[in-house]
């Protein structure tokens, strides 16, 4: 490939450039040089359709290796593990020539309902970030491109390409950008895809605001913008809001389109070129990919897979250290999943694997004939569905072998019908006919071990009564073998909740504000997402954000807080494993001002850090809270804004378990704002310069209208009294006929007081 | 007064007639003759300045009587003693010339904590629209005018001059403004006063959507808006939007702004006549006022007052039919709102009153020497607190006389600086030290009646313990008598909450919104207020809306609703009083459609009627829902729309006290669409002409896709892959390459389908 710009383009071309040229690839323009790149759907394996492409890009695809997804991947929130399994993913993605694969999705986990939730990391915004950013460095670094997204805000199905999610400055930024913003900070991927709904009433394709103004302007982007698949609205519109390329193909006629506008002067010619180089960029750096030898290794990615799947395993519940299994202990392994296994989620990211482990072959690889089986019951589409066998029948025969052996193994999860990319869930029940089995299963047999497989939450409302619950998500294909590593103990689990586990739907925060209706969804609960809400409320949960055990301990010393030279803070905290297994343990930081004059969750995840510990270890453990991350989003001047003041810095094994507290004071930044008509009389007698004078000023005010001896004044007292009068705008007030002040004066004053202390910034 | 209209004026006066002459007074035209006329602060009794104004009007004011405010009157549910207290105090307005009483307030209660909820009826907009309507005829019947107020969403008192209530069109209608929509068309109040605050970014009083699309052209509303006094941020756009008169006076300063954007041509002089001829007009009806007799008959207003307050109290509990009292029970009298009683909040609605009744005297007047008293506690400035004695001494013995009684009356309630107009509560609780009495007394005496003084809502931890619970609210200056009156049985309490007793303030819709910071306040909860909330979200709480005993029982027989010919829905039941004493019972009808199309509460209350049955009686109640009041606000289409269906109707005693339901078919409301590109899949599957076309096309489609013998699908199975297609907009999907329906096709049926179906309103 010749090094070409924009400028070597005819329009026609430039125009050709910036969409796709049939489903999974960009238009090669022969006369320059210029070749065509494929994208592929991602981002826990490739989804390379094999073939002719179909009309809909469904048809199945090139094996490849199904790693966990997200919700799997990111319960073990490290990012070391993350990029091995990107680089892994770009590696297959090289093999198979393709330039972009086409995540992460780091989508804020705003209902547990949202079809898509198995995609994406987290309810938090850094644990979303900076697992994102981790992914990105990964399958980058085998010269592969990635596709961050679904830019922005995209947290439902429900009529996901056309709802306008509707969200407040605040949680705007500080839930559901902060992630993003992270990402292209610390990773630079080669692509941000935006998404299909609307933001505030704007299509995220032709938003500039989002699309250049915070992702270029304010957070240094320089890669390519492309769309979702259909995400165009108005190809001109997104054009000149800073989309680069359009997917996929339009046959032409939207290029057209482009065309007229730009020879209609509708578009400028240079916002095109500007466009069509950033579709140059993206061809040349797939042309700098180093080359890779195939055939896939399958093998040696299974084994990742496996790996990366014991690693997101969550241990919600182990009561009498039920777990591990000894070998020899007779376990009764019921339920289908344990032979048909939910191991991705359906839609775009679906995966056609290199082959699929069941968890009932891999303990019984270890557990030998020790290891009994009953389906316990059936789902849609399986083996056990196929056979007929009646739920009563199905139920009968477990309860048998639960009562024959030492311990139960129940495999309970969501059926694949119910979670799925384009529809949300409308409850987060698990189906009745397993909850069913479960009941007569601990009516057998109380040593009973639920191991979940499923992509969303789901309420656990048996929680109190089973001693033992592993959370399983999505594991890939290699997650039958993880789940028995972590039952026989070959692996100990060191997974942790990135949601939480809500005790009813009715308590999660959308709850009332979700799925919106006729094309509008509001954000009501604000701030308050996730462990936020929970905290905020005080409300009971079943298992919260951060929580998950190990078959070891871990003890926390006391930690320290200070601010670095480089106004990070730096936290220090000793972390002994004290029980006699190696264990890994996620170490997390929640930070919250002591007081504030904007609202705050009670505490917010600012930092943390997997830490694998040797038995009877003792680490000194260094986490890193970015100031960055203490701002919150002042919309008085529209940025970001760090309060001055103490700053609580809670060292904890998950949010409802903090192991010790330190302090920290922490310089502010500073916000001026010129005092107007408006300005209220608190905001004059908190003016350096104002203050003193409205305070003489008010006194006289006052003393002449509560003290008023003739008889009881309106309120109940001065503070009272002091209170009101401090809301009113000081235009207002000065308005008022017999005021002893005049509105003049007020006026001059207030010139007075912003020349004597300018705004500053 | 001659009749003049505004082309008699010159320019000047027109500005002038629109602003106040001091605070309180219009200003007169001499040349003309146009007097001036008197507005003074309501609602529940008249406050008029006694003497010169001051320069805030916060001074003392005559005496008048102190009927109970909002928050006890209306727990009344009844039309007809409002009216009576309304024309009361119009007859005193009139004693005392003034034109106009600035009320009824009827904001929606959207947080306990908002400072003024004492001032307003409900949570619920039908209980605040048909007794804010009541309010309005009661004392426009004396020829003296009304201003509905705060117009419009000023639910809160923090930031209240200048915060933007940002409420989505949906809550805003049928929560915050419906109230107001039904006492504009029912009662036709001479004035509407609007709101300190912002709507949606927008000064209320400069609003032209507020006041005059939706004021004047949705709801007919022909009378005068006037600002409340100092809500004017820039008269012009104010005049302008529809604003007629400015209060208090400017001293000049804003008539001259108007007379000089009339010279300048930035105000149409049409637009000043039109305000000023309302002017004109308001000063007209006043003078048709039929003159009244003096001096007020004050033994009468207050027994009036003690009618009112008995009607305003809600038996919340009663186990073991402890109340009502015999005479010759030795009944210890303990908590300082005995002696010292709190009877209205503070503010602009604070009353002087003409006498003030206390409960110990009230309730000594009947029980003589049996009844004991003890302070209990001190509250600020009252004489117990003057006396200095110690909280352990007044707790001491307050236990000293509860264990010598009977029964224990405590009076516990809500000190009078912790609810105010101008300032929230930022909690719900009872003072410590009133508790800690309480506890110390149910120890002593577990025969415990409390009874509660207080203008907004307070938690209630104690309500599984005590056996007895009254709530008192504010009740006026005969609340005294009227507590006896209720505890010794003289009258049977027939109250009922108007708002929901919640168990936390933060179980409270709003909590994490409210009240919001920098200038916004998000109504996040949107449609979800008040009972609706909790019902929604299955929250317990600690007395629902609706609820309220009685000394007798009724029986509610089998439920009856049938639509009549003029669209409403008629509700019939037989309701029996089954005990021995006559009482009164608040009917109550809640609906909900069995499925709909939009968000809808679980519930809504529709109708109510308060009804008297002496002791065996059995009548049949009916009850009217207006078809109007069953209709959502269609975002798509902005306006009204009744789905048609089924609808439950549940007639109730409570909230949560269903009693009886019937089922009643509705004809919906047309609402058509065209459709267009971004239509969806969905929506055109639904439509009566595109429909079979596209099920024809898409049916090969998705065989083509789903079905691909070659591999797995990407979607679980047909019904997964229909639902996510269904979102699809139309146009993007056509955009796709290789359909094999073209992008061209697509629009030609589209524009034959509108062509033939037609937009149909």
């Amino acid at each position: 490939m010749t090094e070409n710009s924009a400028s070597d383009l005819t329009l026609e071309e430039k125009a050709a450039l910036t969409s796709g040229a049939d489903f999974w690839t960009t238009k090669a323009i022969d006369r320059v040089g210029i070749p065509s790149v494929m994208m592929t759907d991602g981002p826990h394996g490739l989804r390379k359709q094999s073939g002719a492409t179909d009309h809909l890009g469904l048809a199945s695809s090139v094996p490849a290796t199904c790693f966990p997804p997200a919700v799997g991947i990111g319960s073990s929130w490290d990012p070391e593990i993350i990029e091995r399994v990107g680089a892994a993913i770009g590696v297959e993605a090289a093999i198979e020539d393709v330039a972009v694969v086409l995540g992460p999705g780091i989508n804020i986990k705003r209902s547990p309902l949202c079809g898509r939730n198995f995609e994406y990391f987290s309810e938090d915004p850094i644990v979303s970030g900076v697992l994102g950013a981790a992914s990105v460095r990964g399958i980058q670094s085998q010269g592969v491109g990635t596709s961050l997204k679904h830019f922005a805000a995209n947290n439902q199905e429900f009529d996901r390409m056309r709802a306008s999610s509707d969200v407040d400055p605040r949680p705007l930024r500080e839930i559901y950008l902060r992630g993003f913003e992270r990402v292209v900070k610390d990773a630079s991927p080669w692509t941000v895809m935006c998404s299909y709904n609307k933001l505030n009433g704007v299509w995220t394709s032709e938003d500039p605001w989002l699309l250049t103004s915070v992702l270029r302007d304010d957070w240094g982007f320089d890669g390519l913008v492309v769309s979702d698949w259909g995400a165009v609205n108005d190809r001109v519109a997104g054009v000149a809001a800073g989309l680069d390329l359009e997917m996929p193909s339009s046959g032409g006629r939207t290029d057209a389109q482009l065309v007229a506008a730009v020879r209609a002067g509708e578009l400028a010619e240079s916002v095109l070129d500007t466009a069509a180089g950033r579709a140059i960029d993206l061809v040349r750096k797939a042309g700098r990919r180093p080359a890779v030898a195939g055939p896939l290794d399958v093998d040696a990615h299974h084994a990742l897979a496996r790996e990366a799947a014991g690693r997101s395993i969550v241990l919600l519940k182990n009561d009498g250290a039920l777990l591990p299994l000894a070998g020899d202990r007779k376990v009764a392994v019921i339920g289908a999943f344990a032979t048909e296994p939910r191991f991705q989620g359906a839609g775009s990211s679906l995966i056609n694997p290199t082959r699929v482990d069941t968890a009932l072959e891999e303990m019984r690889a270890v557990g030998g004939e020790n290891v009994s089986h009953a389906p316990g019951f059936a789902v849609e589409g399986g083996a056990i569905a196929a056979s007929g066998r009646s739920a009563d029948d199905l139920r009968a025969e477990a309860v048998e072998v639960a009562t024959a052996a030492d311990v139960v193994v129940l495999f309970l999860g969501l059926p694949a019908a119910e979670e799925s990319e384009g529809f949300d869930r409308d409850h987060i029940d698990l189906p009745a006919e397993q909850l069913a089995v479960l009941d007569a299963v601990l009516e057998a047999n109380p040593r009973v071990v639920v191991v979940l497989s499923n992509g969303g939450v789901v309420a656990l409302p048996f929680a109190e009564r089973v001693p033992a619950i592993v959370e399983g998500w999505l594991l890939g294909q290699a997650g039958g073998g993880a789940v028995a590593d972590v039952l026989y103990g070959a692996v100990n689990p060191s997974g942790k909740l990135t949601e939480t586990v809500p005790v009813r739907l009715e308590d999660n925060p959308s709850f009332g504000n979700f799925p919106g209706e006729f094309g509008h969804v509001r954000y009501g609960e604000g701030l308050l997402v996730g462990y936020r809400w929970y905290d905020a409320k005080g409300l009971e949960v079943t298992f919260p954000f951060g929580h998950g055990l190990s078959y070891t301990t871990f003890d926390y010393g006391a930690a320290t807080a200070e601010v670095r030279s480089d106004g990070d803070v730096l936290v220090r905290v000793d972390v002994t494993n004290s029980g006699d297994r190696d264990g890994r343990e996620v170490v997390q930081v929640y930070v919250a001002p002591t007081t504030s004059i904007v609202q705050r969750a009670p505490r917010e995840l600012k930092a943390f850090a997997s830490v694998l510990l040797a038995a009877g270890e003792t680490r000194t453990v260094e986490l890193v809270v970015r100031r960055e991350d203490l701002a919150y989003w002042d919309i008085r001047v529209d940025r970001w804004v760090v309060e001055g003041g103490a700053y609580t810095v809670d060292v904890a094994a998950s949010s409802r378990d903090i192991r010790a507290t330190a302090t920290v004071d922490v310089s502010g930044d500073e916000v001026r704002q010129e005092l107007t008509m408006n300005s209220s009389v608190g905001d004059l007698l908190a003016h350096p310069v104002a203050g003193p004078i409205v305070q003489q000023a008010m006194g006289g005010m006052l003393g002449g209208a509560g003290g008023d001896a003739a008889g009881a004044s309106m309120m109940p007292n001065d503070e009272a009294m002091q209170k009101m009068m401090a809301s009113f705008p000081i235009g207002r007030l000065a308005g008022f006929p017999g005021l002893p002040v005049s509105f003049e004066q007020i006026e001059q004053l207030i010139s007075a007081a912003n020349a004597e202390a300018p705004t500053a910034g």
